[in-house]
């Protein structure tokens, strides 16, 4: 059995589970004859389901059971109860080795705190940190932390651009990403402490990484870099933002588009050519952030995303899963250790 | 001389100054019949400008001064060598009370600098902070700090939902604001430690505002608020997230608009009904920032803007100039005093 061709899914996780979950599977699987799949959640629902979907089905093996995570349930909770539904069981068989990878759609929450709890931290990394797609001009860039934790410190920022790099060439493609850090200006005097030290320790490593000092959020859509690293509460505060005007200014265009009989027969002319527009700007091919820094790869997918979104999301745990990621976060966390050592200051390494 | 009718204009300062300046303060005149203007700068090239401005003219009074400040110029170098120039002198004329306030479209930061150096921070706040306007659906929102310092602890944010409170008021004509903390979730235990803590000090205080609570970055587009409070660091990434993106998208979509003929034929159909969103997503109708918390009102324009902008940006200057916003800080200042003290933990206030 090849191991790393087997995605472990959260069959009852999201809004629209496990109907969206089946399908999506069915979508990927179209595309990608080597990946099998391990579904976890509940029999019956998800047999009738499967029988609709005849290219994953001789490829999907379902391990039943009854429980499963309320989206609104509490983080805490889950870890104390959530033993046995669908979204732990995902997780499990990534610690087991049953399978390379987890997906999930079900509450954010919770999936972080269970992904935390049963794969643990990779040794080296202090804090995992959730990597997310951004849309550019020129294709896609890679953004953490997106919210796993709030605050994150010099060296955090590090370790979140080792993995971000290695994140950008597992599943973008990009052979050498270069990495920037989020700030307000792109001067060295600017912005909080750690994120000046974080730049500065950049600099003083020896890391194969291709360092391109800080970025402001405004210049994050010219594509000019793959890869932004910033603090969780930052990152959260950037996608959210970025979402927000996104929505609005598509719904105001939907309402002009819809506002006439003149403005509608505009929009049917006009429509066709928005058609590179709207696929950049579609949230389902960016779906999919990855928790990063634990011993396995969990995906998490939006809730309310449809086939197309979790067929990305899958897409996103196949990359990571057959990539060279763990080993080359792991050689940048080696060579990284003395190099910090040797940038810290003077009293610290005296004593 | 009704004094508080003056609003006293940097002549040299933005990209297109002083050419704008005066266009801008023609097209202010033409709809403010009560408002006159101290213009600072160069008399050979303002004179000119407003032989071509008959509704201004007559209302102007040029303070000629040969020195200006430099886009580039550093804030620190403004400080030293900064007297005398268009920026300083239209400050100065807030400071001595010959105006109500002043704007200009010069260096950010040179005039934060001055503005600070020259008009002193009002007793009561610890920093100042730069206000904004965000559109939303229903219209806009004021958002603050948007950069003028990195950090803000829970009594600095505090003192912002205050001043951006009566900015609502003064500039946005909104009788009762509804003011809420930027935050990356809607419940109490998200977020730093500074936000939570102002959140509480917000409740326990006995101010005559709205609070909302939190809000999150991607539902101020809802309008629901109308002030939103948050740290100089986020806001400014919130600000030029927001900026970043709809700049993407509209130019996004200008590609397609022109990519062939039926797709122009399409969009010539189109436009008109686009008219509001268009309005809406102008960077113009939304111009001029202020520096809250300085014995005085100093405008920031974009040094970009045009006429139309520019315009704008004396039209918060007027508003501020003409509303009670500085009473109602000190009395709500007062107030707050004995709040945060009685709020306080328990080992402070023994000590």
């Amino acid at each position: 059995m090849a191991d790393h061709k087997i995605i472990s899914i959260d069959g009852m996780g999201g809004d629209h589970a496990p109907r969206i979950v089946v399908e999506g599977l069915e979508r990927f699987a179209q595309t990608h004859p080597g990946v099998h799949f391990l579904l976890h959640g509940d029999e019956a629902a998800l047999k009738p389901l499967l029988a609709k979907a005849p290219t994953a089905a001789p490829r999907t093996t379902v391990r039943h059971t009854d429980k499963s995570v309320a989206m609104d349930a509490k983080p805490s909770q889950m870890l104390r109860q959530g033993k046995g539904t669908s979204m732990w069981n995902a997780i499990e068989a990534v610690k087991t080795g049953d399978a390379v990878a987890a997906v999930s759609a079900g509450n954010t929450g919770a999936l972080m705190a269970l992904s935390m709890f049963i794969l643990r931290k990779v040794e080296g990394v202090h804090r995992p940190a959730l990597v997310g797609s951004w849309p550019t001009r020129k294709g896609v860039c890679a953004m953490l932390d997106l919210g796993a934790d709030i605050a994150a410190d010099a060296e955090q920022l590090v370790e979140f651009a080792i993995m971000g790099a290695a994140f950008s060439r597992a599943v973008h493609g990009v052979q050498n990403p270069r990495v920037a850090i989020l700030n307000i200006g792109e001067e060295e005097l600017k912005g909080h402490e750690s994120i000046r030290e974080g730049a500065r320790l950049m600099r003083a490593s020896n890391l194969p990484i291709d360092f391109r000092g800080f970025i402001e959020p405004d210049k994050i859509g010219s594509g000019n870099v793959d890869v932004v690293v910033t603090d969780g509460f930052t990152g959260n505060v950037a996608i959210k933002t970025a979402e927000g005007i996104a929505r609005m200014i598509s719904d105001m265009l939907k309402d002009a588009f819809k506002s006439g009989p003149i403005a509608m027969l505009g929009a049917m002319l006009v429509l066709p050519a928005m058609k590179t527009f709207r696929a950049k700007m579609d949230p389902r091919k960016t779906n999919g952030g990855v928790f990063l820094g634990l011993n396995g790869v969990v995906v998490k997918s939006h809730g309310g995303t449809d086939d197309v979104g979790f067929a990305q999301a899958i897409h996103v745990a196949a990359s990571m899963g057959e990539s060279n990621f763990r080993q080359e976060v792991e050689e940048n966390l080696r060579r990284l250790a003395p190099a910090t050592a040797a940038a810290a200051p003077a009293e610290t390494a005296a004593s």
